[in-house]
């Protein structure tokens, strides 16, 4: 296995079902990266030791996933001097507005390039546009990306069309059933 | 000088307006105390060393402050043992909401003491009741402080009686003005 | 059973659920602890008589929880001169946004310390840090609790990255089906 | 002086410029009243003695004013059994939504007839309607009160319709400068 | 049937399930009181007509529940002389906020009584308060229930004491179940 | 079938099942429309394209909703001359606060015309409303609906008077179940 | 002058210089318009009045700004047939958020056009949109009103280009001394 | 003048004195830009131009600012395949969360890289950070900025300590007056 050049990092396991989103997209384009847990709170020494020595172990974006009081990111990108993206985790009682609060309002010197509430996808792609800046073929791929993503939108369109929203609603709701 | 037994920190020093009014009420019960600045985002390593000695150096209550994306309070309370009391700062965009939320929100394991939005004063009130615990002298005086609160507000409430609320009302304005 | 020196109160029994946690971190520490409910508004004067009361009898920290217009932990505060530790219990309507502003919104002179929406086994993590002041076997317990948890998740990430996140994400789904 | 019937009480005496209104409404009306400072966290005795005598006294309505963490309006109300109007402060932090929720999000027994935040004319207005109920000359006033809000309103929209809002507006402008 | 006193109407038969709960403690009162279905935006005319002739029939109190841009407690306040009581129904999407603003932030001259979101029982409990400046029994009466709610509280608190908090949850869950 | 006078779009067809009660009040007042999907974030071009054809086409009103970070109305009404009617799309993680404040806080110059989050219907009516400037027989058919659903919420009145609430409320649970 | 076709319509001449804003923008396009002061709560028989006459006046469009419990648009909304254009005009205490939720939070049945906090300009506009239905030369004069919004805007950009940020922002400072 | 490899583009020329702080930080790291106005609602076909030609030019990252319904940023992601960073500019009426929420909340498949409400300045940083990927002359720079950071706080600490909060706190005040 090649050398991971994106680490993505939560707080906790039980962020994985958000987080394993930025991973799979990863895959489908090919890119090597390494996931695991750091918890800003119960494992300060390991977020520190994570974040001093990224960028030695090659890795060029870290994307750091965590709710609630969600430090994690803020934290790793006041030790690296890597980009770092950060995902708020929904939350139990605040529906995420407590993640995204804490991770987007940094102080200036510190950024963390914050996405969407449980955005982990958009994370992944936004580690792939930072490192096409250096790898022309993944920007190629992103272009190509972007491209599907319109025919899906198209073909959906053309079908509802065709097929009329009632038609197409009635299908709809028998597939979720 | 006496060795300090509380730890008065904070983000920035744009936060000591707030924060000086908890050294403020220590002052007022003679108990010793340091304070000074620790940047969670733009100086981690301090952060760590200072959250990890501090038990070591003879402080029994920390009181954190800090503002927007405020990890200070959390990010010390995750390497110390000791109790740890946030203030979340009034920030410059969301009235302080963001603070509040990035300090009180904290997973279970690692608890910040929180108080209200630039509550430094009630943050040193409540450093002296955990400081109580071992210092009946100090319990005491927590009392009496009770109690001259109290009188200072059965007094002005006397005042606001005898005077009617209009010409109480008045002398207020003419303070203001 | 040895004299309580935690109180645990909480304004109706249906908040048991969330502030059982408290007690069994207490448990879990061998500290001696009541549990009752109190309610502010159904009955203000036991609401009075337990807090005038709660430092003779050799409480030396209060948790209170409460949802809503959550007045219990303020009031509470307001009559004695121990530590008052808030829960603010999530809230049927607004989320427990109500419920945490309620407890930690207190003015200068009475504080009360807040931890996270349904935070109770935080609030007894917070007691103990508290107790640990006249109680070094209490910290030194505190430091080992803090060093276990760092283990529990630095094995949840071994097994992350050895099992591969699909594989573990895989097992998380099973156990939860 | 009068016997008054309508006791209106606030946390502090900053609250007077805004709870002044409702004491302005009711002298309107020829009510009487008495005005005092109760502060829930500060004064709990004399609190808890206001709300159990004022129906002796001969109170008929309480309107109680408190920002932040506002306990007072509900406290009085689980303490007496007359109707309480509470009236949210507008806070220094939060825009007065802390102030809202800690007023009007009372539990099932005990209500508190809230009005908006700063709305203290209002709780005047409200506690006259209950007056009503046993004093028809005072619902009859209400009446007049109503139709001569109505006069003024169709009064302005008149000049502002002969004058034409430009002349209106630079008017208004001008009194204003 | 003796002639209602109180009237609780609400803008949808949607939100009975919440209104109810206003006419049961009322007949626990023996009170009487008529209850209807009164849209402000779909039958403005009824809205007005049941406003304009409410006092002429009898009615002493007026309780209006509504959701969303909720209007209907406003509007009959700005119409009547009487007491309004609002009570805010939890919305499909904000969670009741949108229907406790347009309800408690009346403007000064027209004020709503407003309870907190789905709180139609303590509207209930207001109307009856209201009704007790005239009604001495009533009052007693209130009396009484305020001394019930106080005894099921302690009552429960001595079960809770008495069985031990596992013992009593592990009943509350069976119950549930 | 007769030339469209009315756009339905949306940004994905997930927002089918609300969008489609916007067609469902068009096809009751016989006015012809057409419904497809596009995506502002992934087929920008096709958003120009309709936007700018659409006036040509002669579409005389557009309705479009969307979700979160919802830029499909303001967009399209950045490129066309026609009314434009904004649909918040209620959101996975903030209640559709985030949808509403991205329709309806457009700046000076491009208005959008919002309605309630997940108030496709509305939008429907409001587009016929608008329709009606120029067809009088659909501003009498928008009279009779308006009537019609005054009736309907007298009928239900008149129910629920004659049955008395508790049956009333009793079927209402049946039907549920 | 000629017979109005736009009403415009605010509950209080406090609202007059943020809905003076749509006047000026008709003026501009030289509709004619009415405007004057409507209070949905201190002249509900007015409101009624104007709702159910306006058609039959001539108005084809409506616009009603209200601040707070704002209910002006909304019960206009219910009595007339005619499209209504709600603008949410900033309250004192919650910034406009009440105003917004009111009016934007309609019902089923009952659309309002609602607009940006304070977007009266905004809303004279989409009056002008709507009636571009019949009015084409207005539709032509709204297609070169937004040509020239874009010519002003790429002027300014081609000026800030020119004559670099750093001088452009000297003089933006300057003009505002 | 070198070929600009960073675009910062803003709604309107107002963003300036907020986006020019994203400039200086790029001025300071001597990285080429260009600057300039791009209003998604006003220029849309600029927007399109703009976002589409920005990487064949050689722009690696793009800053985007905007505020209210803030769509320029994800419409610039939504049409080009480059990192497009997004800054909400505070808002007149919703202290910015309405731009927040414009901007962080986008859809899978388009992200947009968000920083705090006015954060230029990071925005800047982020764009250094990206750059950083190829260029390692730059990545050093930022590791010494990072130092540099470190070091005005310890100095400022230093300070604060030496002449006690008192002295520095009179110093703060002085030179704000």
């Amino acid at each position: 296995m090649a050398k991971p050049v994106v680490g993505i990092i939560m707080g906790s396991d039980s962020d994985l079902p958000v987080m394993s989103t930025a991973a799979e997209v990863l895959d489908e384009f090919d890119v090597d990266y390494e996931l695991t847990v750091v918890s800003a709170h119960r494992t300060p020494q390991r977020l520190f030791k994570y974040s001093a020595e990224a960028a030695e172990r090659g890795i060029q974006v870290i994307i750091a996933g965590a709710g609630g009081a969600a430090h994690l990111p803020g934290m790793v990108a006041s030790v690296t001097e890597l980009p770092v993206i950060g995902v708020p985790v929904k939350s139990r009682t605040l529906d995420g507005v407590d993640s995204l609060y804490s991770i987007v309002q940094m102080p200036p010197g510190v950024p963390v390039a914050t996405v969407a509430i449980n955005g982990a996808k958009n994370a992944g792609l936004l580690a792939l546009q930072i490192l096409g800046g250096t790898d022309y073929g993944l920007r190629e791929k992103m272009r190509q990306y972007k491209k599907d993503l319109q025919h899906m939108v198209e073909e959906k369109a053309a079908q509802l069309e065709q097929q009329g929203w009632q038609a197409y609603l009635a299908k709809m709701e028998k597939n979720k059933g």
